[in-house]
């Protein structure tokens, strides 16, 4: 089983040499005082959880699985997730940044974002019982009503409640409009719940007295459709007014599924009959509040995957170092040992490097992002405020997109740095290439993300938010282009953004015409926007690195290197992409069904 | 569980109308019989062979997986193997392409190969086991000696015996020099053989009374290293001069792995102790001798990974029609139902024709090499031997590598199409994506392919063998450029060709001053051969669908669709090939070992 070291030094080198965000935190009253110090010691006892309470449990949980006593309707965990969770709660650690009006430590998104890629990486599959948590505190936390907040919001915070969302319907996932499930309003104002639910995460367990379900449902004559999804509140047991547990309530797990990867953590059916349930905001406006939910679960499963990124990066960097297999092409470079460890090998290298760059760019950009969280929720500048909603509005769709593709291939890169033996399960490497597998496709397929991403947040929008993060690059490059070493750089980024402006124009033209253009290219051209913001981030880190690389620290060397690894030998997939962007849709649309 | 159809008519298409094989076999005096009728009677049975036997078996044989005995050292296969293993050699399907001087049917090996494709589609584990037994058959075909061949090729021909072959130890799989298995000469002229090896896939198991090992080990004071190695023939039973069983030689299965996939499989660790052998070719040429059944492996290996990309595809495309959600963006095509089958998405058709363009392209490729394998063993002109020869082992790497990292991408796709629900185990789509995953491993790594084509193939060899398929596309290309429908396809193969030889030499150059140089290029070289040869046999394809289109079969409109779709959507990864190629070793090589 690989081991797990926290990448503290990487983080600090994003939070506070490039990103600044201290700068940013202390022209926020609610966050006034996290000065970095703070920042560090939290990010380091958050590593510390991680690597010695979860990372022990990842391989086992995914040997042992979830049990469903089918009598009871009981789950169990694996062996030490019970235990794990309690030690999680009784750190604060569900409340790091929750508000303080529920007992939360209101500390900023960005920090907590470093606790949760740390855990993804220990143990995706522990981390999605208080991940998918988090989600409902603020759903609720933004839609709830006064009663709601009073009986669940504290528990939530303090994690001694999970929640879930439950969306999903054996017919019904990526088209919500089709979901059954029915709500019958009480004389009393509540609902009685009614329907089938699949593929629950987190759905049900052993680790808390109650889990607080978020349900998707229909009202009486209601309109068909998505328009007509109304969102409640549905305890497992009801809670009594005074917040003492009350009975059960009708909802219970009716099968666990058995998948590919993420066996830690349970994949629930659940059966509603007349269950108990309150409105969540309007009648028929539940997927608008669904997606506060929906938009906090898209940038957690891409941190899934950068957490499974940095993990299966470590283990294939650890085993290249100690694994001794033939010689340097150079000439050996370890006479002293039988061969020369497999890292001498360009190949090997490379498969690493792509794994490091991946990790070390989506960390840059998703701290970037809970930055513009914490900006849009706290800066006291509306124009702050808004610019930043607009960033993470932009930018959600690619970090869930870009960031779990990228996954797959750098968890299959280092499970392959491992030869045969990557591939079984003792290592521990095929179970990160398994679990990242699952995040392509939950929380809304990748190709659902990038119709977002192109037809709803740049055409939709007649490209403004796309022009936010244009000038942001193009602030940066003016400013850097006075440095001839940064050209290296800036160069690349120009060029992309260049080809992506005609690129955006010209599927814009055609989509007015062929509506199937816009879903045809939308996948390469998220593909494109994810290089560009990469690359917009290497660049960044590549302008702090040079200014200290000849500090003696070989950190700023390995980031330099890595830098241009990515400029090198990834970021050229652009022109990949912008041919097979121009060759549109008419090679797909043409077949016939009953030819394929 | 997805049914499987075999691909009879793309089978034909490809044999008789663009190979043209008949015409071929005619010339051969050992297949000059050989008719349409009879290839096309063979396919079909073997076909019903393959769904009807053994696929039913196939997301069984996951689940169960393979069982050893700790005490007794028996393995059992999942349930249901060991019958279908008796249809198959009851069948007489071992003995298919196998020399009737041995009871073999003498059929050529492309016929053999559309048998495997549809083994490997409907149960790679299963196939496995005849697989790697045809694999040790051909080995003691060219090398085994009088003595050897009387015991064991009737046997291994018809099926009544397996065979393997034993190269991995936990130390060493790429590295083969460093192997310890020893062998110490006795008087009689047979040898003892003691150690350890591990991941032999068929290693153990219950479907035949007798293992044939063919196992790898050094006599005493060998050279170290490669030049070290020898050969023998290990039977698990010993085999009596008569051919009758005797006693348990000393070679058992100390251990099975537990692996991401393939659980049909037993993939032993096997533990020699004293154990009878008899030497295969000359002494220390063990590799030599080794390595026509590698190459035959390898080839295998491509054909798994051909099968399991048409067996995901098949399987996409029947969810693909059926599951109703979301309507077509250009409006309903579907109104009468609930929704439109996803069917009508253009990323879902791009999904399901990545995996056809990959299947289609991979079937014509293989049944082209395993022509030139009969045209290599069985022309009666010297010159075409020779070349087809050639053609075999440049395709060799190529086949190995591109179709297994193709059918990574293309098993990946046809499981997302199911969204969700091809995460989950019952529909048996994530099984393929595991068990396509070790094909990319076994029998050499990818990047072991790579630098087998890269550096002995093209440049060791002063580019002769790359100039034989130049050639070859250069001829077929001339001849089509007059005809105008043609350009389009021939365009883009003499752009590819331009850009594989400004490579090739560039290379090849910087290759002289910076041995690494080979290593940082070769997988990325490998791929643009891998597209070049896609993109003739593409060409190939379309040309003779042109001349058919309007026959009014609509086979050849969906094939011409194909090969448009190929040059469009995947031919252009060329694009970027070619500048992560420019871009050299630099990168790879300049981060110290420690910075990692």
């Amino acid at each position: 089983m690989p081991t797990y070291t926290p990448p503290l030094r990487d983080m600090q080198f994003v939070l506070h040499e490039v990103l600044n965000v201290t700068d940013h935190f202390q022209k926020m009253p609610a966050y006034a005082e996290v000065d970095a110090d703070t920042i560090n010691a939290v990010i380091e006892a958050a590593g510390q959880f991680a690597s010695e309470v979860i990372a022990p449990l990842n391989v086992s949980g995914d040997t042992e699985g979830c049990h469903l006593d089918p009598v009871t309707h009981a789950v169990t965990t694996p062996n030490g997730f019970k235990e794990a969770y309690k030690t999680f709660v009784e750190g604060g650690w569900p409340a790091l940044s929750c508000d303080p009006e529920y007992g939360g430590q209101g500390l900023p998104h960005t920090v907590n974002q470093c606790l949760y890629e740390m855990c993804n990486s220990a143990n995706q599959a522990w981390m999605m019982y208080p991940g998918l948590s988090h989600g409902a505190y603020e759903c609720l936390h933004a839609y709830g009503t006064p009663e709601q907040k009073k009986k669940y919001m504290a528990k939530l915070t303090s994690g001694e409640w999970t929640g879930t969302m439950c969306l999903t319907e054996s017919h019904c996932g990526t088209d919500l409009g089709m979901l059954r499930t029915k709500a019958e309003p009480q004389p009393d104002g509540t609902y009685k719940i009614t329907g089938n639910k699949i593929f629950i995460s987190a759905g049900e367990h052993d680790m808390t007295e109650n889990i607080i379900h978020l349900v998707l449902a229909r009202l009486p004559g209601a309109p068909k459709g998505s328009k007509g999804i109304s969102l409640f509140v549905v305890p497992k047991i009801n809670v009594n007014d005074d917040g003492s547990l009350g009975s059960p309530n009708g909802i219970h797990c009716g099968g666990l599924e058995h998948k590919m990867g993420i066996h830690g953590n349970a994949t629930a059916q659940l059966v509603l009959e007349d269950a108990n349930g309150t409105l969540v905001g309007q009648p028929n406006k539940g997927l608008q509040a669904m997606f506060v939910m929906m938009n906090a679960a898209r940038l957690g499963v891409g941190g899934q995957s950068l957490g499974l990124t940095e993990a299966a990066r470590q283990g294939a960097v650890a085993y290249a170092k100690d694994r001794l297999q033939s010689r340097a092409l150079a000439g050996p470079k370890h006479p002293d040992k039988e061969a020369d460890p497999i890292i001498v090998h360009p190949d090997v290298r490379k498969m690493l490097m792509i794994a490091r760059a991946y990790a070390e760019g989506g960390r840059a950009l998703i701290l970037f992002t809970s930055l513009q969280i914490d900006l849009s929720l706290h800066s006291p500048d509306e124009t702050t405020r808004k610019r930043a909603d607009g960033y993470v509005t932009f930018l959600t769709p690619i970090i869930k997109a870009f960031l779990t593709d990228n996954a797959l291939m750098s968890t299959s890169h280092s499970m392959q740095v491992f030869g045969g033996h990557g591939y079984i399960k003792e290592w521990g490497m095929e179970q990160f290439v398994r679990d990242a597998r699952i995040n392509m496709t939950y929380e809304g397929t990748n190709t659902i993300q990038s119709l977002d991403l192109l037809g709803r947040k740049v055409l939709a929008d007649g490209g403004a938010k796309l022009k936010e993060i244009a000038g942001l690059i193009q602030e940066f490059s003016e400013q850097e282009m006075k440095n001839p070493a940064m050209h290296e750089f800036i160069t690349p980024l120009a060029w992309a953004g260049e080809k992506l402006n005609k690129i955006t124009m010209n599927v814009g033209m055609k989509a007015m015409k062929d509506p199937d253009e816009v879903g045809a290219v939308a996948v390469d051209y998220l593909r494109i926007c994810g290089h560009l913001i990469y690359g917009y981030f290497w660049a960044r880190m590549a302008s702090v690195a040079l200014k200290k690389v000849d500090s003696g620290d070989p950190f700023y060397k390995a980031k330099l290197i890595t830098a241009r690894f990515y400029f090198a030998k990834i970021y050229p997939e652009i022109s990949m992409l912008v041919r097979t962007i121009e060759a549109g849709s008419a090679t797909l649309m043409e077949m016939e069904e009953d030819w394929f």
